[in-house]
């Protein structure tokens, strides 16, 4: 099983990156850093007869990459209390491939495995929960497992590496992909 | 007092306009359609010695328009289970609003006071709830009371007329909004 | 359709109470107040041998009432924020009837319908909606569709009368349960 | 600084109990088990002349023994996605100290710091959130630090044991709590 990070952040290096870095070391991953990439926003033509069109932009491109893996690790920092507005945008526009697709989005996300990690500065333990709830939500209705959260704590950049908790966190997350790695190997 | 709409929707006359328009019938409100102008992404610029830069788009009128008004009203259907992207990229640009300004932005805010209304077709009333707590998290942080929000239940252009608890809560807010604005007059 | 009003509170003529009796205005309805009567706290027996015995309380009567009836009101003032302890103790107990009874309480649970009324000093409207996601949960696991809820918001003894939200929807609540009765007697 | 914990679950040796116990490993801990305790459910009688009176129970004794400590451990099984009932019951009943003291209990719980530990069998790490934001709401309303929480899951009697993640928490939380004791050895 293979996996595929989605970055939500808009600054390099930063605290949700250092973590999920962490997560992931020596894993064969791959990154998209949607701040790299032009997504544009949904637009709702759910209820149009002639139905979405090409944005010509890069979201089916991601779309592909994503069919590529197992496990989707969607790392954001946390802005105003979930996840950044490029990560929203991307998610949003899931409207269209449910739409287009004929079920074959669902069917096909449904077969992965998906994380979170989330970094805030505002008591992300708490305060963040809503968001966890919210992609609790999101992964329910595409069918997708929800197979675990990390939420740290950072402000300052680099300042994750103080959160003790959330680093060891993602050393058994680290483990627990390695782990899906091996079974594949072996198999 | 009057009153400005941020409406975070993609579609024109949709289920959350509808409503929301219910509840501001008659009085004199501003309304921002944020699909109709350009609003970049936060890029987080916090920790750089540059700060923020001019982002060439509208977010800085907007903030304007917001400015004139008592009431901020953000309308928004329930796009996976919480505000769409381009409201979600809105106000995360207040990031770039609180360290530009000094402190004016949150002064000025926290005077204001703030209303959600959200329209979503799965559950709206159980799944909603984590935006409106992420709501709750934002407005808190910024200090603007949260007055009241409204969760209304569509799917299909339209519907939302025959969910009568939301026309009904709407037509309490609207006696609401009416009330300030008369003790205004009378001021 | 005929409904049983489970009460939490412990004052007589509480907020709570004031308020879910306009919802039943009418009505031929039955009302527990769990004050009243013994229920003592599970005892977790699930995993022993002899499993759950005869704790010689009020439970399995109050049962026997809700299973007369179709739509259950679970009413109870917001105590720390969420339902009373003598209402958690009550639906602990839940515990008990699924094991002893093989199914037959969830598939009977199934059939009905469940409202939550909360009345609340604190922010009820915020600070309530956790309550309201554990009813979701435990509404969910037993399978009785979670029809509606009512926040008020009340303090002093009959404050609730002031909050006018919490009034029209008693009164929107009241037109679905005399709807109910409507249809029933006319089949 | 020394320790209690308030146990609200109701089978000895529950996978609650285990969990919690890794986490205070040789530390010198005062343990309440609630279920061994009398403690009745809160009569609402902050609105009458009266005031509370003295129930007869064991309440007072237990909240003078949390008052010798510094650090509260709040342990519980999650029934129905919340605390206990009987935890709930002890709870509810702070509204009496709250009353009776005239602030005094608000500023010695005020000193303290509060910790969680939650394990339930149907996905805690969700379906737990609303109980960890209720415990947020309650504590912030007493004043007391909420310094961290561990969710664990389990089923079976001892099942805890193979939630690694739940374990390691556990471990940090050992440490922090040897942290703490060192530093008070120190001084």
């Amino acid at each position: 099983m293979s996996t595929i990070i989605i970055y939500g952040g808009t600054r390099e290096n930063g605290n949700t990156e250092i973590l999920t870095e962490l997560a992931v070391k020596g894993l064969d991953v791959e990154r998209i850093f949607l701040k790299d990439f032009k997504v544009r926003p949904i637009e709702d033509l759910r209820h149009t007869a002639e139905g979405f069109y090409d944005m010509g932009d890069d979201y089916s491109w991601i779309i592909e990459q994503i069919q590529k893996h197992e496990v989707i690790l969607f790392a954001t920092p946390i802005y105003w209390y979930s996840m950044s507005g490029i990560m929203k945008n991307f998610i949003d526009r899931w409207s269209q491939s449910l739409k287009e697709t004929n079920g074959d989005f669902k069917r096909e996300m449904s077969l992965k495995q998906a994380y979170v990690i989330g970094v805030g500065g505002d008591e992300p333990h708490i305060k963040g929960l809503p968001m966890i709830q919210q992609f609790n939500h999101i992964f329910n209705f595409i069918g997708i497992p929800f197979e675990g959260y990390i939420l740290g704590q950072a402000n300052k950049p680099g300042e994750i590496v103080h959160d003790k908790k959330a680093i060891e966190a993602a050393g058994l997350l680290l483990e627990e992909l390695r782990g899906y790695s091996y079974i594949e190997q072996e198999q």
